[in-house]
């Protein structure tokens, strides 16, 4: 059965539901400026060199679940707004870890979800989802308890369709490059397979080590005994996890990977002796080691890792500030990523200074800072972005990363370190199909900020429409470094699609 | 003598001196749709379930005092202002404790807040009064050297007419509720006294235990004998606190209390064994608390309240974050709330996580939290709001409670929490001809958010008048449970006007 | 040779790539009100109370060197950009401590200038460079790769005629008075032969004893025998300590000081004993004061330096929350004042109790406070600024001189403090020739503010201008009392301009 045969909605009104001058400034010069520069940025490729896809998604082709598993469930951002005013997460469909039973039926919750679809008014996800419902599903952009059901069945009816398969989407959202983010300890295999699979997309792992670094977590062995399996260094001293950490980024980076990323509660940075990081691994062993005693080893493993950075030339992400999991009970009955962490406030003047001073200058390193304490932007993170070569500021992120956000992350970086002492727009997300509509509400506010510059005389158009194509495109390319020559020999049988 | 015989000012210029746009976008388009929006909201009644207007004034409708006790001495905002520029408290006319003489003549006091008025320029006192003036009094909106004896006396004629005695204005200014703020301790006398009367106003109290909690302070055991007397409870260990706390919620339940109200420097919370909140209570009694200690046992009672909130249904409020009496010689001298309090940087998402683990998903319980340090707006309490099904966000508070404080409330929160967890205005005043003003104000910014959201066509105009109205009207009314059937036998004669 | 005949740029081309409405809300009815104020601002003379100008270059008043010594090397704004982006110093031609060769040619550094001229897009330097090259220099507002030779040759050439002296610019640039920032133990040669010289220009010294209260420093002792020999008081001990430092206060006052200036990490305040501050000194003459003995030390020498202030009138300035030389390979090899110093998070409301507790009332005492953390703007400063009559605000500082800086500093603190609580513009520049650039964008600023209060209808365009005034001019000049009459007898004799 073709596409246009089961569609229920006019294209014509479902088209006119997005505003083709969504998010610019009312003001009319502004407004004509904000078009003209997001017409040259609009249809750039996507570069996604930070986020949460499944790889095994784009490995194995397999056509999308029905539109809750697809759209809903995954997505912390809709289930955390929904869980706020009551709508709990088992009437949602989110399995449990005890199994107490939740609503099995999608149709049931895609109705409960859409009679609380006045909740993302003025909200992000609001935005994405009417983009991803008009561009991506053809149906209308607001959802309510009347149409719920339809929307519904056409979205089902679209995912049987091979125009829906994620390969497909990928190229129809014309990805340039898709980044994963992927345990230390992990085997890569969706990865391989795809290479293997000869398809033309590059798709490449992100090096994420931060379970092998959390020696006060439980999991910590755990973590240390798969490193071993899958790096075949037996991990036994604080050397031997070294080698191991080498070895696996030497893995990533066979499979395209050209960057790590690092979470950590708060950013400190400290280089240890080795026998004082010996000790520290060596309590961990025991299971000894204090809260106190993985923020030290914790320190030193940034450091570390910048350390290798600088001679395997990946560029190190730095995600800091988060309290993982602030509910407890979600956690332990939900599992962790369903909204429940809340961000910290956070220091990174001091906190950055031994790592900054040590590696700052090296033009073989790149640290890219993120923050959930826009506090920090004005006061630490340009001025030190203004200063280090090495560092470069990621995008507005998660609760920050929307229209007032990305605003304001401009507003307040932009005057210390410029527009080239950043990196770049990532999308940060699991959800796939929101990738296109993500990266449409950054090159929209992007070019509304450059607009206001241009009708307020600070800079020529010609000037704007350059540096909105850097930040739609070129800063997020050269930061990450996939404009560089490849140097991984497994990539060279895989065509390189738009490259 | 009519109020139209003495009129000084013509009616027409005075009510042209509000330009009926004020406070909105000059864009042509938003502010078209703002005006649109504000139309329907601006005749709402008005919900005033937090503020600290002296429930003696409706209880005995007596005849206001001449214009300068009416509208300067008890509003701290404008004497901190004047003080601040080097006017001294005495030449107001603020009486002093140690009785220091101080300016006796009402009419010299009016003369120098006019010669100073200037210095409110650009700020929400100058915005309330020049509406309060227009509005009320039928004076000018800008008092100013020359006029400021014509609009004392215009203003003083007028306060001697039936017409502006208190629940005469209560009438005319629409309060369909008014929620007073009194000690644990209060008797209630002026409460009770309304209730008796048969008047259909309804004015309920909030019952404020923060007194009862302060171990470390001179004060303490004098609260707790007012409590002991009010309640008949003898308090003499912690269990008898607790029943005596119980008990005067009852009271302020009977009379039609439906929330408390804490306020704490810092908002820790901390479930202390049995034991230990007995040992600090006895290290109180015996006068040896520390400032620690008290920070320990506040942490405990706010708790404690939320699980007695959970029983008896009162919402909760927190206030943390002022350091009170900054000034200790304003403190000595002329005692509390004489603007002097400054607010600190604070911390929700550590300091609540005890409280919200243990409360913050029962359905029975609502937590309504303040701040004073806007950092904390999307980094903290955004998220934490758009998470926990008790938590709502009041609105922005005091020093922020403004044209622009109130718009970087919406800018800051809306993405995270969306609109419906927020706990909609309340007016925080002593100054009850104030009130409407204060309400107006916030209909308007609200109006001019939602204005620009439409115009970005992030919200369609139909959206935007149900979001208006529950900002401006029924969220605060559901969120304080004045929709609930009131559960109190006392209020069962009373009418209730515009319920 | 004449000016005139070495133009090389089209004098009209040149003056229309300044646009007359820059940084103006494109709005048209706000951007002709803020034309209308700025009309009436931008030709008020300059005051310029606080500043790092060299006072030598007025004293000798001898040719400035080249552009490149002139502009770029000087300026760590330009410097610190150029620097974060791979230009290494060197090669700017930064002269290094450790006699490393760096760039001699300033035709090639200003052509490696030229070519990332593109980094200060949207960036205040940019902004102000703009405006200097245009209307002091007669060059196009835009620095390119192909034409910075000819413009580096045009203002070659402009300065080698007596229009561009230091003395005949400060009178074209309409300087009121520049106040320079002196070591205490400076003696002040240049301003005394500035004196001597009967030159009309009133220039004065700034008293700024950081380096005698830093007792932790190596070169605390230094600094103590400098200040010894300058005021010829031998220092021994606590109080000997304090008498040199007032007869330095005398010896600057004497050749025109209005003010101190003070900058420490944390604006910890305390009032110590007279042993206890003694035990203090006498731990650093023995070289053993930790970095906490000099917190505690900064915090009684500020009470020290208000109590001063109450009896000879020096205004007291306070810039705390700058971690200096963050990039110690930077201090190290190039110095201080490079770029390398970050902001810290910084606290007032606890910090400052004590000294406003103490002198906050004093009507002879005036303290003004900056801060390179805004999140303390509308949280601790504009509170604690509305109330104590001795504390004004400083303008928006370093990082947050702009236009952005500028205007949240208002959005934020005007609403609490109002204006007349804050204490006008300063430039506080080194870059001589960046001043009236920077004045001009603060007109601007405060002039398109105003405009939008008065398009919302909040101010009268009358009230407007008179706020205008006061923010341009009037504020800055009666707060660092440079309206009182002078006390100096030096002074007698020096005509005093626009006075």
């Amino acid at each position: 059965m073709s596409v246009s045969e089961i569609v229920r909605f006019d294209a014509e009104t479902v088209a006119s539901s997005l505003h083709p001058d969504r998010f610019f400034d009312p003001e009319p010069s502004v407004r004509r400026i904000a078009r003209a520069i997001y017409e040259r940025t609009h249809g750039l490729p996507l570069i996604c060199p930070h986020g949460h896809v499944d790889p095994s998604l784009l490995a194995d082709n397999a056509q999308f679940p029905e539109p809750t598993a697809l759209l809903i469930a995954p997505d912390h951002y809709l289930v955390r707004m929904l869980y706020s005013r009551g709508v709990s997460m088992e009437s949602l469909g989110i399995p449990t870890r005890d199994d107490t039973p939740v609503e099995a039926d999608p149709r049931k919750v895609w109705q409960l979800f859409a009679d609380h679809f006045y909740l993302f008014r003025g909200t992000p996800s609001g935005a994405w989802l009417a983009q991803e419902f008009v561009e991506v599903f053809g149906v209308p952009a607001v959802l309510t308890s009347a149409n719920a059901m339809l929307v519904y069945d056409e979205i089902a009816e679209k995912l049987t369709s091979p125009e829906f398969r994620p390969r497909a989407l990928f190229d129809r959202f014309n990805i340039e490059v898709l980044a994963t983010t992927d345990k230390a300890s992990d085997p890569l295999l969706a990865h391989q397979a795809m290479r293997s699979s000869g398809w033309h997309g590059r798709v490449v792992p992100t090096f994420r080590p931060d379970a092998a670094f959390r020696i006060a977590s439980p999991d910590w062995t755990g973590e240390l005994t798969a490193l071993s399996s899958v790096t075949g260094v037996s991990i036994t001293d604080f050397t031997s996890l070294l080698r191991a950490l080498q070895a696996a980024r030497r893995h990533f980076i066979a499979l395209g990977a050209t960057a790590s990323d690092h979470a950590v509660v708060e950013p400190w940075t400290e280089w240890l002796s080795a026998d004082v990081a010996q000790q520290l691994f060596a309590r961990a062993q025991r299971g000894d080691a204090t809260v106190d005693d993985q923020r030290r080893f914790e320190g030193h493993m940034l450091m570390e890792m910048a350390q290798m950075s600088i001679t395997d030339g990946l560029v190190m992400q730095l995600h800091p500030g988060s309290l993982r999991d602030h509910d407890a009970s979600i956690a332990a009955r939900f599992g962790p990523d369903r909204g429940g962490d809340i961000p910290l406030r956070t220091e990174y003047t001091r906190n950055l200074r031994a790592l900054l001073n040590k590696f700052g200058h090296d033009p073989r390193f790149t640290l890219i800072l993120f923050t959930l304490d826009e506090s920090t932007y004005a006061r630490e993170l340009a001025p030190l972005a203004g200063l280090y070569p090495a560092l470069r500021l990621g995008p507005a992120w998660w609760f920050h990363d929307s229209i007032e956000g990305m605003t304001r992350f401009r507003h307040a970086v932009t005057e210390t370190a410029g527009f080239y002492n950043t990196a770049g727009f990532n999308d940060d997300t699991r959800a796939f199909c929101s990738i296109p509509a993500r990266h449409d509400l950054s090159r929209r506010v992007d070019a509304n900020f450059l607009a206001g510059l241009v009708a307020r005389h600070q800079l020529s158009l010609s000037d704007a429409h350059d540096v909105a194509r850097a930040l739609a495109y070129e800063l997020a390319k050269s930061t990450y470094r996939f404009d560089a020559p490849s140097t991984v020999s497994l990539f060279a049988h895989a065509p390189k699609g738009h490259e």
